[in-house]
């Protein structure tokens, strides 16, 4: 970010050496979770935090729930909200306690929801949630009836005003430290799939989608 | 939760039959994870959602950070929170889209920030931070100085007001869509550790009790 432009919403405060507010830098850590957490204040002032699935399709994020939920009722009627990602890449062990950190890609956003009312739009956002669980399995599904169309909500976020924070790499040891023997580095960790587990009434074997899948690295 | 019971601002609405409020429960949920995320207020009435690490001493978890961070400033004069803790399980992959789920346990947490003030506090709440992130860390680490115990703030919040919430299990298809042939099943997920890598600077072998922690499942 320019050192010329105003701070809004967004600016990051702490290491805004981290910080990044393209679009390109957004886009891609959404694109590798599924899981946010929305941040809302409800009639009485009370903030609440939720953890939801979203996807990103264009420039919008969006996210799904009953039209009985009071989150959804909350976000559809406009209430501005926060929408968090943060995905945990690494443990940053220092020589010093006071260094040690975390590898992490984050997202924050502020939005106000936007309500989705077009079955056909809704169809679409369908398609996108199910296929960011696991690519493919829209086609694969029994599709929503009308009426489940219908009781089900989404909501979509616009992403201008939202920015990028991430941490990579090695511990950063005052120079002062480097003579202790402390052992130090980092120990990488990332959400992982095991092998899939067929339900009793299940009668088909595993698919190649899903097979394809479980042998990429997430 | 007891049908008899008032509502209150923990109560679930939501697959109520998913939730728990005992004590064993929230905290063994907590006891699982490292990252929150803390929603707040600021001044201007704008909603934040940031992620942060914490850990739980007794009935309490607590933070910290930087003594010039605005959310620490915010939160440690009292100002009520909300913070989520939420771990994906599995994906749960039914016969119609509609069907599907995540597996998954939270914990939602309503609470003031409680500054914490006394060195010889903020020192055992470091020392559970570090423990908590790769146990038995601590002892090997250079200590905190009184400097850098001064520009570390320390909040923690009351586990009196929270719920968890968990799902787990098959998925659950509708009796008429038992017909299709949708590979029906859950495919488990957890954050997993790889190899440690050492430092430029690291001048020691890996030792025991990171070997022993790599050698165990998170």
């Amino acid at each position: 970010m320019s050192e010329n432009k105003a701070k809004t919403i967004t600016t990051l405060n702490r290491y805004p050496d981290r910080g990044s507010y393209t679009k390109e830098s957004i886009y891609s850590i959404l694109d590798c979770s599924f899981l946010c957490n929305i941040g809302f204040v409800d009639e009485n002032a009370n903030v609440f935090v939720m953890p939801t699935m979203y996807v990103r399709v264009g420039n919008k994020i969006y996210i799904h729930g009953s039209i009985g939920s009071r989150m959804m009722k909350l976000l559809s009627n406009g209430k501005k909200a926060c929408i968090t990602v943060s995905m945990v890449d690494g443990l940053v062990l220092a020589k010093s306690a006071f260094s040690h950190s975390l590898n992490y890609r984050s997202v924050v956003i502020f939005a106000h929801g936007e309500k989705v009312t077009k079955s056909d739009e809704k169809f679409k956002i369908f398609a996108a949630l199910t296929n960011k669980i696991l690519p493919n399995r829209w086609d694969f599904v029994r599709q929503p009836t009308e009426h489940e169309t219908k009781i089900t909500e989404v909501i979509g976020f616009n992403l201008d005003e939202a920015s990028a924070k991430t941490r990579t790499g090695f511990p950063v040891d005052k120079e002062i430290d480097q003579q202790f023997d402390t052992w130090s580095g980092i120990i990488p960790c990332e959400l992982t799939y095991s092998e899939a587990l067929a339900d009793s009434k299940n009668k088909t074997q595993l698919p190649t989608y899903i097979k394809n899948f479980l042998s990429k690295k997430f």
